[in-house]
């Protein structure tokens, strides 16, 4: 299930001290292996605290469904969540960095990494990748009907779920993109 | 655009140190004027560490789209995010705390707060409710299509936009919900 919730989900939070301030950063990840891995400028303040070893906590989130009971304290989410515990690493080397952002791109669009122009030495050597183990990590799920207690059951108030999901719309075209073939990825996105 | 943000996300990622650990921990919130509104029993983990007075920075993102680029480096995200710094209240007296929990109801659906049972004494007392101003924070918004580079943009690679959006999906009513009328908040949710 860890695995799942973390490939499902495009974007993590990242929790970490810096400056004696505790931050709460949004950033896109991915997964290779055991490993949830980020990318970013060499200089951005994100990039720059965590290639340090400061203790971490990056917390994933897919909501499911609002759940309505017939009592207003029984109200409750339905969610898949993840928070892993620990310190990122700097990946090294690259052919391990190229490696690593051909399984991003696989992510955001399969095949793709074949078709775009990839990156020069430039834009490698100012893009830091980094990795955390999946070591320590703390999984829950919520996905259930609502919960009235017995005597809140026979009220006359709708009880049930309002389900939530993150959906694919239909693509955009760039206007630059002019008369280039429609990849698959692009045709079946909403399906 | 930060009400906008806060308003339309039903779960924020709160970021603080406690026992020398730095957590992150996803969380449902709401809004009631400049306040972001959290809650929970009185004995979470969560509810300890904030009533104590610990810097949190709370983030929210709500996430628009893949930004596909012709060059592997020009790929990005749209998105609206939030991160607000401070530290949390505890909200006091019942009828302060009813009232905002009144808003919070409102949200999930409007107009349930006066079908539902309502919180008794116990229940309202076993609950903490925490606020943070809004007064310092941070918005950012990336919503446009791919932009590449000048040497790249004649590449024959399809550059666009593939959106995402957070969908509601058919309500499941729960067994134990037997013959009660339908509200209005659940008849429109896919709408």
């Amino acid at each position: 299930m860890l695995h799942q919730i973390i490939d499902e989900a495009y974007v993590c939070h990242i929790a970490f001290t810096a400056g004696g301030e505790t931050h709460c950063i949004p950033t896109s990840h991915w997964r290779k292996d055991d490993y949830l891995y980020i990318h970013g400028s060499n200089g951005s303040r994100l990039i720059k605290a965590l290639s340090g070893g400061n203790e971490a906590s990056v917390a994933i989130t897919l909501l499911d469904g609002l759940v309505l009971a017939k009592s207003a304290f029984s109200h409750t989410m339905n969610y898949r969540s993840a928070v892993i515990y620990g310190q990122f690493e700097v990946v090294q080397g690259k052919t391990q960095k190229l490696e690593a952002l051909d399984v991003f791109m696989d992510k955001i669009a399969e095949g793709r990494k074949s078709e775009v122009r990839p990156g020069n030495a430039r834009e490698v050597n100012a893009t830091t990748l980094l990795r955390i183990p999946l070591t320590e990590a703390a999984v829950k799920v919520s996905q259930s009907g609502p919960s009235d207690k017995e005597e809140d059951v026979g009220l006359a108030v709708w009880a049930g779920v309002l389900p939530l999901k993150m959906t694919a719309m239909p693509p955009v075209a760039a206007d630059y993109t002019a008369d280039v073939a429609i990849p698959a990825y692009v045709k079946t996105w909403t399906e």
